[in-house]
């Protein structure tokens, strides 16, 4: 197979007939495939329906009457079962409800409005506050930055996590930046983790601003794809050996162990960090639903419990990630047009197409019932400055469909690769 | 029997002395009686163990899994039984967590860091502005206004509702006055209902401040304690009859319904406003619990069920509210230092004693072991201007301990009172 550079114009234009006689065949099939979210499928979520088996007795074990008002940050078993998974202590950990993206948005809102601990102003009283962003990233993270009007400052992300040498650089210049979203195990979209170097770089780094948090949002840190899996180090520790104890708010949840509508999450930072917060949050709501807290914990009874679990997931998405990669290589291979990655967990396979063709290989796929995530999504502002990031995320689709789509989109990165080449 | 107030100096030297021979004999049983919050029963929560006997389908109607991600808004069926309960339909209808109390805050926190639906400025870019509060009234309410560091004025409550003379003259008057906490049915601590007249001023009267809007926290609605029960005007359609479409937020749950840690929750508006305020809560969360919401559904049914399952709610508690007044009747009645309220629904009996002896009456209880809401927590800042107001919450303890509680409490108000004759 030639590179497409190799090509003359006369291959092209020949290649791109052929491929849009395949691409209006694909039209004509009015299929409808959503790849857009990273959501399990419905043989995962089945995995967990013997969430409500035992439902007979709602009491913890000290006797505590989950049904009924009480214990803000959580039933003592869910705190001790995170803080075994993360080895945390359990007064590090918050349990909340069922969604860590909500206990994240609350802790950017109660720094913006009231100051976390050790905070000497608010973030909303300071000026042109910002935030720095790995990206490709998470889209949702940037989203909520974007509703604070806090500035978002792209760092590119390298093999071992974000560029370090730039992030260094910024803290120790710019007080103005006050915080930084981190996915650091199975990224979200790169699949990447980040080294132990990186880990303990982000603890220790002097910030000018002493108000500077990062926000570690470690959503797949038990979602491998294979037994040999990636390792990530326990930052809270670090930061506390550097110095930095209160640097860092980790979060998790359940969504994609049990049910992504109905998990439950976790928040966990230093005693002081938790013990601050929870004082605001007394003020925020009596509690989160500890009946769902009481069942997990029965449900998923320990660490190895759950490992098993999610070796069982893995069973059953591993073959789409594989799909992927299969489709894509026998039909890109060599054509220097299009580069992947293949993850060892998380949810989603970050592709990268030529620069300038994003935007126009998504659009194409839609047109032929193939929905990927917005181009441009996993940067900040939706603005990918190379436009050429695409986040695949294969779980939900049944293998069958996932393939069909996988078809099509190779055939839209080719499209849209020769469009751009001819110009 | 005499009134305090008629006794001379020797009379009530040996009525205290027999008082507080029988205060040290409670003294010295070493109780522990906790009456400080509004807390169903256990034989209450017991009455929806019922709610995860239909686990094997976690489908809706529609087909949507509730296991997995999505539905901002919460599942159709459940927006539909809010809406047939309170009259409204289902679009204006957001359907949340397990608590109202969290939503509430998350409508001030909105309103103040991004403003809602027709604001020109979010409320935290003005200067000292100002809620309206009727007290005696929730303490968790006035916790939140002060957090967010809004001043509060207080409202006095009268028969039917807070005093609307003196709330339409200063919302007429002042624009930096932004809001106000109503709790319009079995009213926390007072257990009146809002007049049609009240409900109508609220909804028609003119505010200076454009941005005005009222947290309309019906949390009681069919909270009843006898058949024949009050009725509230539906505020939403007045508002909207009186050209103040987005004036009034509505907020309930089924905390007290079902299980007050494991419930759901509403926010209902107008069309508008619910829209509005739809696409900001999609940067905050995916989604709340929705095989919560669908088992409530199962369990609830219709209103004709809920009617059913809150006459047993009212059969459980209505012999502990007799039990209070009884007591009370027998203790002091003719004393002339205390007057109590016979609510017809909700959680709370408000109890005024003689003015400067709120603090000590519950002081005294509390060295008797008897737990009761700090006094003054019904006012804004902790405050009670008389000194007077005392929550009582006789849902909770078993009848027989709330006998005895109350038996304590009838000492130490005539303690306290004798203490502040004498001077």
């Amino acid at each position: 197979m030639q590179t497409y550079k190799d090509l003359d114009k006369e291959q092209l234009e020949k290649r791109k007939e052929e491929l849009l006689k395949i691409y209006e065949d694909y039209k004509n099939k009015n299929l409808k495939l959503d790849m857009s979210r990273g959501k399990p499928c419905t043989e995962q979520v089945d995995l967990s329906n013997g969430l409500f088996e035992n439902t007979d007795n709602l009491f913890t074990r000290d006797g505590f009457d989950c049904r009924n008002y009480g214990l803000l940050d959580g039933i003592q078993e869910a705190k001790e079962l995170f803080a075994e998974l993360f080895d945390l202590s359990a007064e590090q950990v918050f349990v909340g409800g069922n969604s860590s993206l909500n206990l994240m948005y609350d802790l950017i809102a109660k720094a913006y409005i009231f100051g976390l601990n050790g905070f000497e102003k608010p973030w909303g009283k300071q000026e042109n506050i910002k935030f720095l962003c790995p990206a490709p990233g998470y889209d949702r993270h940037f989203a909520i930055t974007e509703q604070f009007g806090i500035e978002m400052i792209t760092i590119p992300m390298k093999n071992d996590g974000p560029d370090m040498d730039m992030v260094e650089d910024l803290v120790s210049r710019d007080e103005s930046i006050k915080g930084m979203w981190c996915i650091p195990m199975y990224s979200n979209p790169t699949g990447l983790t980040y080294s132990d170097t990186v880990v303990r770089r982000l603890a220790s780094m002097k910030t000018k601003a002493k108000d500077f948090r990062i926000i570690w949002d470690n959503a797949y840190a038990f979602h491998h794809l294979y037994d040999e899996h990636d390792k990530l180090l326990n930052i809270l520790d670090e930061a506390e050996k550097a110095g930095n104890p209160d640097r860092v708010y980790m979060f998790s949840s359940t969504s994609k162990i049990t049910f992504p509508g109905g998990g439950i999450s976790i928040m966990a930072s230093s005693r002081e960090n938790i013990a601050h917060i929870k004082k605001q949050i007394s003020i925020q709501t009596i509690g989160y639903n500890k009946i769902n807290m009481l069942l997990h914990v029965r449900f998923l009874k320990n660490p190895e419990n759950i490992k098993n679990l999610m070796r069982k997931h893995a069973d059953i998405i591993r073959p789409k990630f594989d799909a992927v990669n299969e489709i894509l290589s026998k039909n890109l291979n060599g054509k220097g047009i299009a580069r992947w990655n293949n993850p060892r967990g998380g949810y989603f396979i970050s592709l990268n197409v030529l620069n300038g063709c994003a935007k126009r290989t998504v659009a194409l796929a839609k047109e032929a019932g193939v929905t990927l995530t917005p181009a441009g999504a996993t940067y900040p502002y939706g603005n990918d400055p190379d436009d050429s990031n695409i986040r695949i995320a294969p779980t939900y689709p049944p293998v069958s469909e996932l393939r069909t789509a996988m078809e099509i989109l190779s055939v839209c990165i080719e499209l849209a690769a020769i469009e751009k080449i001819l110009g």
